[in-house]
């Protein structure tokens, strides 16, 4: 019945008092963090954990790059993380690397040979849960990645246990400081998306490698995490639906902004229900036009938010630094206090939990609301054409603007909440009338 | 080192699948909702828990007064709590009673029996938090209480376990649901205290005895388990400087929001470093002028909202429903499971821990900043006169207003940030200088 949680061996613990050896695979700006606070606050991890903390060692891809830094004065550094991990006094492996093969095979190879494992790879977690977690199970170990997600703020953890008493209907929030930072100074300046991003970068707040973030693959990691601990059910990234904000244009911030909206990344997670009672899970990542009452339009800079909505608890909001490398290393840290006290006493955290084992929506499926910005014929009867074209798809508006421009009408259009195959449909038929010179842009709403 | 953590005996735990036996104390507003929930959602809490959860009980001191509810109806009332505590098949002892004396007896019984309890109540904690803990350790149980802070707003989890790696320097926030439906309903409407209290009451907002919440001393409580739980020391309710709402006048909320401000009911818990880098503990509730900029002076209703501020993590905030039978239920739910969870897999929670013991700051020590609401004199001099009188017990002024009135002249001034006592010494003197005819207010500010 629990088969997922149940370790199959029992760890009872090493005792009171006892070291716990760990292994840092990689040394970025988070590795480098783990170090330093780890290194400083011993003493404080030491009662925390229930006996000291020890680094056994630092692997990188290259050792003479690290010359100087701490982990090479404390003669941590070493480029053989096999080795490293396969030491008798490695307790715990912590991956802050980054990418998805290696530290895949770096993380099996770990719970493999008993050893829990905390990691911030979001990438490696949402595509491999189910390995990851079968091996931690078959070890009896833990697998802990609270800064997989939103870096700093709580929300493994919440959902996991403090939320397991609830019926969690939906979670759903900005979870990508990067695209924040861009939409946020997309709206606060009226530049366009290329001027900020360019910005963005000049500020450090961009990857080498941006399109993770711009396309939104990041988020849809993130989302996929949130919704599989949400709903009990195995959701990977390739179950995400996912729009990135690369065609977001200064037009389309402005004509949010004049309607009362800002335009947000948001993960959305939601456990729908059909009309026989029939429950499935849908993920998506996407631009968002939010009302500017709404919490979630005043997160602004980097900062991430999340809201869940739970049937008894009712809505709650979690808000911090979602991003950077203290704020990472935070939670990094409180995982490894945490996987190093159940080393010390005994007990193993909450494992993957897919027992509710539900479907994943057709995206088709899933209700949304659009707003679609259209050029137009500027004629009489225009507008009774267009709306008997979403009336033919069952789509009822919620309102219509008209802005008159030189030779044709611009039509602004916010609709009521639809199928998403009925929207994407309608907005198809419309890009094929002849009164539609152009369809600008469709964004979906969220918050209202 | 550390003694409070470490259980004297360890539980394996009673394998998967094995039944887990919970008694409840107590069948008010959240005892209700944690039977109907703990029945409705069976099939998902023996999923999350590791195997079904069998209510054994619910006690309650009167039986006849619940004739027809759910809990009679399946035939669990007694109004033998020891008893039903003392069955061989309770595991697990859930107590939602209220009070002090009689629920800290049944909770130690049951502790000391080898129960694990979770509980949902403050005051109980906040005053008798080392009893507890130490009867918790002895018998190597859990004392789960997320509830007892901020209900659903999971608070007390993320401090015990997902910051357990961070080092954090302040705790602030909004924590009585009652207080701030008062102060958000008088900002909003311009009513007095009288008047919206009854109106809050007429709603069912008011608990038979108001004292508790509007004279700070839940928010105290909870603000003592707050500072514990951040800083590893024990701090009860009584170290916790304690002043409540009943003297907020409606010209107070109109001076403050004339000014940009709102009045909040704070718990603000800190760690203090002196100028010899020697640390201090220190909490208190007051009424507080929050900028009306900032998140916290948004929470309005009877919503709370939780700053949390780390040395790695930066600025978090928790927001959600901090009372009510459904979200105070959802926290006390989740306890059950992660209690359930260890006594079926092994493993306990972080219990209590005490290692940093800073000591708790004098009040008088603790630095904050005054709006001071003043009558004086309207004559020339009397400002030279009354800001050397600052000048005098080492404060500097922030803001000045002065405002014309009849035969006298009103004098509104905000501080710079200085020592309490410093601050309420200049107080006292200005109170007892001729030019000032009344010190009609004195309220702190934060935020800024």
């Amino acid at each position: 019945m629990t088969e997922q949680q149940n370790p199959s061996t029992f760890n009872p613990g090493k005792g009171a008092g006892s070291a716990v050896g760990v292994a840092i695979l990689g040394y970025g700006t988070v590795g480098s963090q783990v170090l330093r606070l780890m290194l400083e606050n011993a003493d404080e991890f030491a009662h925390r954990a229930g006996g000291p903390l020890e680094v056994r060692g630092v692997a990188v891809s290259n050792v003479e790059k690290h010359n100087g830094t701490l982990a090479d004065e404390k003669g941590l550094l070493t480029n053989d993380a096999r080795s490293l991990i396969s030491r008798d006094d490695v307790d715990l492996v912590v991956e802050v690397i980054g990418g998805i093969d290696y530290p895949r095979e770096l993380v099996l190879a770990a719970l493999r040979s008993g050893k829990s494992v905390v990691t911030a790879n979001k990438a490696l977690v949402a595509a491999h849960s189910a390995e990851l977690a079968e091996a931690a199970d078959a070890a009896g170990v833990d697998l802990y990645f609270e800064a997989a997600v939103a870096a700093a703020i709580p929300v493994v953890g919440p959902l996991r246990r403090s939320l397991a008493g609830d019926r969690i209907t939906k979670v759903a929030g900005i979870v990508n400081g990067t695209t924040n930072f861009i939409l946020d100074a997309m709206d606060s300046t009226g530049a366009n998306y290329e001027d900020v991003f360019a910005e963005a970068d000049r500020l450090g707040y961009v990857e080498a490698d941006p399109s993770a973030d711009v396309e939104g693959h990041d988020a849809a990691s993130k989302a996929a995490i949130l919704a599989s601990l949400a709903f009990h059910t195995r959701v990977t990234a390739d179950d995400v639906y996912c729009e990135g904000i690369t065609k977001i244009s200064a037009a389309d911030i402005d004509v949010a902004k004049s309607a009362g909206y800002t335009i947000k990344l948001l993960a959305i997670c939601e456990r729908l229900v059909d009309d026989s009672g029939n429950e499935s899970v849908s993920a998506r990542v996407h631009p968002t036009l939010v009302p500017r009452s709404h919490p979630l339009a005043s997160v602004n800079k980097s900062f991430n938010a999340i809201f869940v909505e739970a049937e008894a608890a009712g809505r709650l909001m979690f808000y911090g630094n979602g991003a950077g490398g203290n704020p990472t290393a935070s939670a990094v840290l409180g995982d490894i206090v945490g996987a190093s006290r159940n080393k010390v006493f005994g007990g193993r955290a909450p494992g993957e939990s897919t027992y509710a084992n539900l479907p994943i929506a057709d995206f088709g499926d899933v209700p949304t609301r659009y707003h679609i910005d259209m050029n137009v014929e500027d004629r009489v009867g225009v507008l009774a054409e267009l709306t008997q074209i979403f009336a033919a798809h069952g789509i009822s508006l919620r309102t219509v603007r008209q802005e008159e421009q030189e030779q044709s009408a611009r039509l602004l259009v916010i609709t009521h909440t639809a199928r998403e195959a009925d929207l994407s449909a309608t907005v198809a038929a419309l890009a094929e009338t002849d009164a539609v010179l152009n369809v600008n842009s469709v964004i979906r709403l969220a918050g209202e």
